[in-house]
């Protein structure tokens, strides 16, 4: 078992969602990643808030066992971000947004964390993903969160990220906005070429798609090894699709990328694989934690989380996917 | 190995994609439906055509072994539909529509169609439907595709049909518009009460999901034996999700649903068996299918399709949706 390094926002949020709403709750990229991942390894939180972090709030990362040791408390305000979602749950509109601590923000990677195998850059500029990188001496894996925001406004720094990143997290207008590409196979080519090996696209409602290179990492041939299909639907690529887990009532999306990334990542840590099989098991318990999330606000649900719902529910994609060969 | 009644259009497209177009070129949903479905079993055909029809494309289903009594030649023009398609590929736009001599069809189903006990009601108006099921005998399986169309114009009428089919298979926009429910769960419970037991969602480029009733049909029980989940993910109900095959390049989408509908009713008929099983089976059968479909203009891919070239997708879909146990 290998611990991760994660980081990214801590936030306040404000949601309203048709079901209902909540107000000032505790939210952020890095917090739902490390509450999802903290089920299946230990995490080391790097992210930083402000004087008005709440104790409560605290407790909950503790009572998970995160190690807050990266956490900085800085002069001002937490992060606040205030958003409201329509019927189809899958675009948040973005009301408002403070950046408040996070502005000056200089990710410091305590010693301690410095030897992590296993890293999770969230969702903020590509300059701190690359600053939190070069803190961290050799890690094994390297898996990167992006949003439209950078795809636009910093494109050819976050190329720059991509180059050391082995594993790329978007959703699927993320992909076609970063690649220019509609048809998401050839997104993934384009992809593969600037150094990620897998992408991972997130498609809310209808699940995940999965594109890995088969010729896996140049640099690092052996330690990725691609399951090579005997029956490739693409050509040069290994695929895995696997759907979103049908709820009757979803309260509030809100992290559902990043729970999805916490058991992704958090199965990998734990299990210290990363051949083709781990990675699809991964993408069943990112989907298995993302769907417990929007069950409610917050990490309402995340926090009462017992693993042994965890694994019953992974049962459940099993079989929602099985079918007879002929 | 039973046969396959199946009604429907029979049309002259004219169809614009990002990557080419076809002017004048056999289409119509029981056409497409038919080809695919008769790598799989027999099928008898229910539809018309005017004087126009074309002796090469007459071949094309003889060339499949399609029985054809059941297509009527009426005097003047064969339905036309010219449509559109944008990047995304998921909807065409319809730039005309010519009834023609749909405009005065009468469905009559030959006295040796009557005994058939599979049976597919292709999108035409629900009052067609009903004609064409009160002159079969005892049907094992009815199959229901509609669309926009009839739900908003012709709603009750509709329902009416709903009340005697088994399997209905829709896009997700038409579930949601036919159920005004969001939710496709929610929406499935209302598709269920109307009577289908299966309701089958056609996502396009998002795959395939199925919700079965687990009381299955309440006045036939025992022929629709539902697998009964051990741990189901929506209570009362059996699902199934299955991704659409990843294609790098997609010349025309026209037809894709109904040569799901082949594949997937060919599926059944042809080992004959209607359980949960074989539902799963038949929605990666179907996918295949429409898989192929969207590969060329009109039915230029299906007509030169082999049965082995189906079985190896299957086993691709497999692949693709595998992963290990915990």
């Amino acid at each position: 078992m290998s611990s991760i390094l994660a980081v990214g926002t801590v936030a306040y949020d404000s949601v309203e969602t048709p079901f209902g709403q909540a107000d000032e709750v505790l939210g952020g990229s890095v917090t739902y990643f490390s509450v999802a991942a903290s089920f299946f390894t230990g995490v080391s939180l790097v992210g930083c808030v402000g004087q008005d972090f709440r104790k409560k709030d605290q407790e909950t990362l503790e009572a998970r066992n995160i190690d807050l040791k990266g956490l900085q408390h800085i002069q001002g305000e937490t992060f606040r971000w205030k958003g409201k979602y329509g019927d189809d749950l899958n675009d948040a509109l973005t009301l408002e947004t403070h950046l408040n601590v996070l502005e000056g923000f200089r990710p410091n990677v305590p010693s301690s964390y410095r030897s992590s195998e296993y890293v999770f850059l969230g969702n903020i500029s590509p300059v701190l993903q690359r600053k939190v990188l070069a803190q961290i001496h050799q890690p094994r894996l390297i898996v990167c969160d992006t949003m439209n925001y950078w795809i636009s406004g910093d494109f050819e720094s976050l190329l720059e990220t991509l180059s050391h990143v082995d594993i790329l997290l978007v959703n699927d207008a993320e992909a076609r906005q970063l690649t220019q590409e509609y048809n998401l196979v050839k997104a993934a080519r384009k992809v593969h070429a600037w150094g990620p090996h897998t992408l991972v696209i997130k498609r809310g409602e209808h699940g995940v798609l999965m594109l890995q290179n088969q010729s896996g990492r140049p640099e690092e041939s052996g330690q990725v090894a691609g399951r090579v299909m005997k029956n490739k639907p693409v050509a040069g690529m290994s695929v895995f699709s696997a759907p979103a887990y049908p709820l009757e009532n979803i309260l509030d999306p809100t992290g559902a990328g990043d729970s999805f990334a916490g058991g992704f990542v958090g199965h990998l840590a734990g299990i210290n694989r990363l051949d083709f099989s781990a990675i699809c098991q991964a993408i069943i318990f990112g989907s298995v934690m993302a769907s417990f999330n929007v069950e409610s606000f917050s990490l309402d649900r995340l926090k009462e989380l017992d693993y042994s719902e965890i694994e019953l529910r992974y049962r459940e994609f099993r079989e929602m996917m099985s079918f007879d060969k002929i």
